[in-house]
């Protein structure tokens, strides 16, 4: 019998997403609990009858018997509701940032505003299975990565651990994103008149998923620069990383790449000289990555790409939903 | 009475905008030059009656008295037809890339194939007016700058010349194109279900435009990284530059802006902190540039956008046009 | 000298088009009335420097000594500035569909509101030049035709006037329109990631401009079925007609059309069996119209476009301020 | 243990849509059938390792023991390849309109060229299981219906034959599709360029597609009118319906196709005076069907939208192959 689990915020991009994987996923069902900031307008999947709605309180999710709950919510709204879904017997798989930097401080000064659950903060685990899986299964409640920062640690952490990059002459993330990864609200930024025919930079040099990147990565601040870009298409974020590289050829850093993920059921390594686009990585959990290396200049290019609603959002938390609750890690990804 | 200037390559994106901008030009009017090489296939600019047209050849030249050529085709029929296009008493305005690297065993390096006119190739002036305008009016073959190398080079020669950049460290130029770059002879990687919400990097390292950027930037190969990348959208480049500065904020920076281009009716300079977007240049002459820059790491990251059918091809052959037959250098393209 | 002519609402998608027309009028220069309703938001075009903005009042708008104010504004709007702007000695367009209908009456039933300018509305020239010109010169209050109805009415009326269509079993206009249409004010239904790779039909057999295209082609509603439809573009309209024809051929319904619009400079008929599509007429202010049809079953087709911002909107605004001013009609429209 | 299944012509949008689908069925396993004429060029789905191919032989299709083989071929292949593989013992699903029309002079008149194999012509069923079930599971030869006449079909079929529609006034079908629609090779019209920002028809009122909806749907050729049109859009097929009806209200129309879809697992009725948009349907095979009517003049407007790929093609083959092979007819569908 499947197991029922929640969904906050399934009027959403990523909650939708969440909803599409799940209805596929052969041990649990997904449950849509109906929270007041996302009352009004349809769902993005339509025309799926038989669907549970549920209303989005504890005593709901204890009555239920939710074993977990996906908040796909903004920062507030995910620090407002995990410490009562946890305390309804729920495991937290929260999508927004509210629990992915290391303290309160850290929070405030990228997120610019106080972090109001500091105790659960401290005990939250950060999801990206390539590198944390171990923590994974027991955690409560589970932090899931932001979607560019899936892809450039994907990319830079293998690298940065054989010591393959000069750091000192700086390593440059230049990310680009569909207009998904922006969410669902309408505003005058993601108007369709204003993108099409469009492409824009945002939060240059400043944006809060760079701590995020430095904390897995192991990069410093100085070292490191990273824009963020609008492509008019709905979702994928390409990463395109340069930087000069200490090993002499394309085929050395893939080398690091393939011993680093031979056994990763999501991340493929392409072929030195070949790099992904996102056609490569659509409606897939996959991270794509491809290296190309100048050997007169050694100077280096790495592409990583990603589905930002998949890999980047609901996929991974899936993923990381596998994993706690004891299934296959790749249930209903592949 | 106006005078009658040739199109060679009509029928392929830029050489439609030549006649769109020419039409409304008060001292010349377009005569569409026929060549066999881009017979077949009807013209992007449809039901405008009352277009002129001769067949490609030295005598309808001479015979029609056209004051001025311009070449929209590819490098090998450019070679080919310039020396008659000249020898029929007109100026020639090439698009193409056949006549702006120095000699031609750097053409060769970068293009792959011989050049068959070395001396037309020292004689020609290449043609990036806001860099080389002394030397434009007394043209006879004007190498027009290809579409990637404009919005570079402006973005980034003030500030090599100023020393504002930490070169050592290398300059990244994230590179970003419409799909009518790549010309309107179909192929798969320009077919519609290949290129929207779709996001891919090519020439990574190696494109030809590379030697043009260092010719007129002034930087050297070795701390020069540039990837090309194709948007899902008709026209605009915007290209993202990455290096660390020599001055402390991005108002120092875009005071050497302001300085270099205070005369300059073709560039836009933005407020410190700001950039542009391709809404901002599109169908229009002009580029737009804008920085940001972080004071704790140095780091510093410039947004150069431009129209690639009109800065980066159409409108700046124009513009050279102007001044080549002495007509004011705005004129058609405001 | 230019003489000044004022635009509300110039941070909507057809008040900036009539900014870039206005701005190549070698008679008139646009001045910019800020108005309550638009404040906040930038504009659409951007960084074109020294255009003057004035308070919408009426005391600005005499002592700038305005000949003309558009109102590119929302129908409520209109009807509450037009009598103030009126008064202030200005002559009005109105982009809006205030002032189109007959009656009150008329209007209520379709705009769902009451009319607050009865006068004004008994006094209000329709502006379609091709079908009213007589009357436009002498307009105080011109109101611009709807978008859909300017495309349908050049393509039906016409064939109506020559009994070439079998009114008895009905005529159906599928229409199709760029986002643009529906404003530059934010909302889930014209987000990006709700209309790009999507097609979705509204306001089916119900939309507000059928009574336009009614009074104009002197076809009775329970003739005439209409469709409005959103495209994932930015800008353009194409309507494909359908009836069943009492003449023998295409050519027989080319030929009234060459007929009606010999002299017309913004009309232009293709030869019989080719139709135009949206690239034909971007960013200009032609009405395209072309026509099939099946001799063996006498079923014809005929499809009509226009840029719904230029023809549809701001463009033929400036075609009746033309007339209204005794400039040549196509002044700053070819 | 998974039965084998070919498909030829695997580097097209359908096939490739062939394989996603086939990957995830409990039952079949793909196997790749390399055919020269699809040599050259990469498959859309990349990066998914493991995939077996063969050549296009008998010999293979019989040592390999496959059970049926997918033709997603241009008709003069299909009717080339079908067989052989016929021979070989498999059984064949042609997604090429080779097999779909009754006659080889039906064919001829249609598709302009002879039809080469009159007695496979005469056995193929035609597999619109939702009118032609029962004939499915002994088909030896399927053919797989057009993606323009699933749509229309669907929706036509069941009004007609409860007389709800006014055959004597004519029915307009304007139909809109996607580019994926017109095939992977490259061409001028399907040029990124040329489509992006644009809306065109094609094939008015001659399409090859008529005679299938008129064949189905048991309308007559002079009581339809017929026009296609390319949506810039990857995939989806939306087509708007046009009739006078003989019943008083949308929910009439209801009704009837209420009861003839009550079972139907990919056949989804809106409430009256809904209608479906390509996001409802993308990526699934459901038929989406809406209906308005207004009542004072008895026009009725039917909105039938699938993708083109999936209910259009590939997932229309695969449930015809369900039934064939004796699986649950939606296996791998939903």
């Amino acid at each position: 019998m499947k197991q029922p689990v929640g969904i906050v915020g399934h009027r959403g991009y990523s909650g939708a997403e969440l909803i599409r994987i799940l209805e596929h996923h052969p041990h649990v069902t997904p449950v849509l609990l109906e929270h007041r900031e996302d009352a009004g307008g349809h769902s993005p999947i339509r025309n799926r009858p038989g669907r549970k709605t549920l209303p989005c309180t504890a005593e709901a999710v204890r009555n239920e018997g939710l074993v977990a709950v996906f908040l796909a919510t903004p920062p507030e709204v995910s620090m407002d509701l995990a410490p009562a879904m946890l305390a309804a017997g729920a495991r937290v798989i929260d999508l927004s940032g509210a629990f992915r930097l290391g303290t309160p401080d850290h929070y405030t000064a990228w997120y610019k505003e106080p972090h109001t659950q500091p105790a659960l903060l401290a005990e939250a685990v950060y999801g990206l299975p390539e590198f944390c899986r171990s923590r994974v299964p027991a955690a409560r409640l589970l932090s899931n990565p932001g979607c560019y920062p899936t892809a450039a640690n994907l990319a830079l952490r293998p690298l940065v651990e054989a010591g393959a990059i000069d750091r000192a002459a700086g390593i440059v993330c230049d990310a680009k994103s569909g207009v998904s990864g922006a969410g669902r609200k309408p505003s005058l930024k993601t108007s369709f008149c204003e993108v099409t025919e469009n492409f824009s930079a945002y939060s240059i040099l400043k944006h809060r998923h760079v701590p995020e990147v430095l904390m897995i990565s192991g990069l410093e601040e100085r070292e490191f620069s990273f824009t963020a870009q609008l492509i008019p298409i709905d979702r994928g974020i390409l990463e395109t990383i340069y930087f000069r590289a200490t090993v002499a050829s394309a085929a050395d850093l893939v080398a690091i790449y393939e011993k680093q993920y031979a056994a990763e059921p999501f991340v493929r390594i392409y072929n030195p000289g070949h790099v992904p686009d996102l056609h490569a990585v659509a409606h897939t959990n996959f991270c794509d990555i491809g290296v190309t290396l100048d050997a007169r200049t050694g100077r280096a290019v790495v592409v990583s790409a990603i589905d930002n609603l998949v890999k980047g959002a609901a996929g991974q938390a899936v993923q990381n939903m596998n994993l706690m609750l004891g299934f296959a890690e790749t249930e209903a990804l592949l």
